[in-house]
């Protein structure tokens, strides 16, 4: 089934212990996008990048068979441009540079065609800039997913709940869990961020792997321990994009097969992480995603024999 | 198959943001003990308190089978006291007193009838303390697993690494795995300690669950989502004891097996957490270690479908 993704499409320059780029593409919805296409063929992107953003980039979308009809080109104006340098752990880092440049005023337009897809990744973006998507549907989508970050908790905390009553899905990590819901305990994190809309919460803990809950199920899927994590940027992307993917490439959001699609969220971070920005997962094939999935499955397998 | 544990057995003064307690019975091999009582009936325990040590808990220890004939009294004398306090987060404390007293000169003596035991657990003591014990035993037992600590890698790090040599199973936390190895990839510490004696290595991350390390395979067991935890005191001990236990019970010291070892540690170390102390652990049931085991393996169980 066709799949929307919205969010940013944008400029990133990072610097790692192990190196710096110059200015790379990177943004929410690029991420998400290379992520799901490897899952299904119907990526249907809503962006808004400046004059400046290579054609050559746009291109490089489209020949993963993303739909960019929605990426609006602002002539004149700049992309979207963050620059940023991770600390020696790769789990902290420091924002040296945001220019908001198009994000400012982008308003979300949806390509007629748009209008039959039936999944909704609304990437990280404005809360309000998120509900107008829904609210420009005509039918609501069969699942709405949801990725937001402690920023608009601090500065946008009314319009995050009224977007939050509206999605199935949020995609958070373990520190916004417990921002979100003022709670330490993740299960009451979760109880009382299900309470505020999404019936289904996934908790992001980077290294330590992702918890899915819902209702009083709860399901733990691991990350894999790797040598080497080169660059974290858009990994929290890639797996809501290989999750969102997965399930519209099945056409299943039962709980059980979420459990799958965050096993191939995982999947594609791992991938993602392996080199600089989008460069790993612009090339992977089906073989390499098929041998990672079995390395996951094996990774937390054991039969149990009860004492 | 018999099971020797050494420790320390001791008073501990707990504060957490839930209560404080007075002096109550705390120490590696106590929890270690209590732990693997579940699992083996034949647990013997090497161990030195004072005179002010109540004979009623010792009645206790008894009581779940464990073998006390290696319990030095020493009369005059005080036992171990530790005192700490949690913060809010229960993930860091501070020592408010540490008094070694009876500890400071301990002597392991081994009783003949103890020359038998092929499972040793060396519960977290000074490494020189914990060689001497496999330097007594006149057969090498089976598997030999060593608990240790950080503050150890600071004061006696050539003792450590004399300790390390002979030992089969590391257990460890994620932080003293990157302080012992120099390393921030687990992966890469996890080969560096291997590399120094153990053949595996069990690195536990709290909250985050456990990895263990084999060769080049690697195994990861979830940790529950708890609701509160209440007291972490001895959560990595009584793990220890529940996978020691399991291991001596089955007999079976494959990575496979291992691998069982570890979900039943962390189904005591859940249980350990929810009240002060061994309370939780002083009065379970074989149903109630049965229906958390189940729960473990409910909470990571996929299975996948390959795209």
């Amino acid at each position: 089934m066709s799949l929307l993704v919205i969010g940013s499409v944008a400029f990133d320059a990072i610097e790692t212990p192990f190196g710096k780029t110059e200015k790379i593409i990177g943004g929410a919805a690029t991420y998400i996008s290379l992520s799901s296409s490897y899952f299904t063929k119907n990526t249907n992107l809503v962006a808004v990048v400046g004059e400046d953003f290579p054609q050559n980039k746009i291109d490089l979308l489209k020949s993963r068979g993303i739909n960019t009809d929605g990426l609006q080109i602002k002539k004149g104006e700049k992309s979207f441009f963050w620059s940023g340098r991770y600390h020696n752990d790769m789990n902290s880092r420091d924002t040296l540079i945001t220019e908001l440049n198009v994000l400012e005023n982008f308003d979300p337009i949806l390509p007629e065609s748009y209008q039959e897809c039936e999944f909704l990744m609304l990437g990280n973006l404005t809360p309000a800039t998120q509900k107008t998507v829904i609210d420009r549907l005509k039918e609501r989508p069969r699942l709405v997913v949801m990725d937001t970050m402690n920023f608009w908790m601090e500065i946008a905390m009314d319009d995050l709940r009224e977007t939050l009553k509206v999605v199935d899905v949020l995609t958070i990590n373990d520190e916004e869990a417990r921002q979100l819901s003022e709670e330490y305990s993740l299960v009451r994190a979760a109880r009382k961020i299900m309470a505020m809309g999404p019936s289904f919460l996934i908790i992001k803990k980077g290294e330590h792997g992702a918890l899915l809950f819902h209702q009083n199920e709860v399901f733990f899927a691991p990350a894999l321990p790797l040598e080497e994590v080169f660059d974290p940027t858009g990994a929290g992307d890639t797996f809501a994009g290989g999750f969102i993917g997965y399930l519209a490439s099945t056409e299943d959001v039962s709980f059980e097969n979420m459990k799958r699609a965050i096993i191939y969220g995982s999947v594609m971070a791992s991938f993602c992480v392996e080199k600089f920005g989008t460069e790993r997962l612009e090339s992977l094939t089906n073989e390499e995603i098929q041998a990672r999935a079995k390395e996951f499955m094996k990774l937390s397998q054991v039969e149990l024999e009860m004492i």
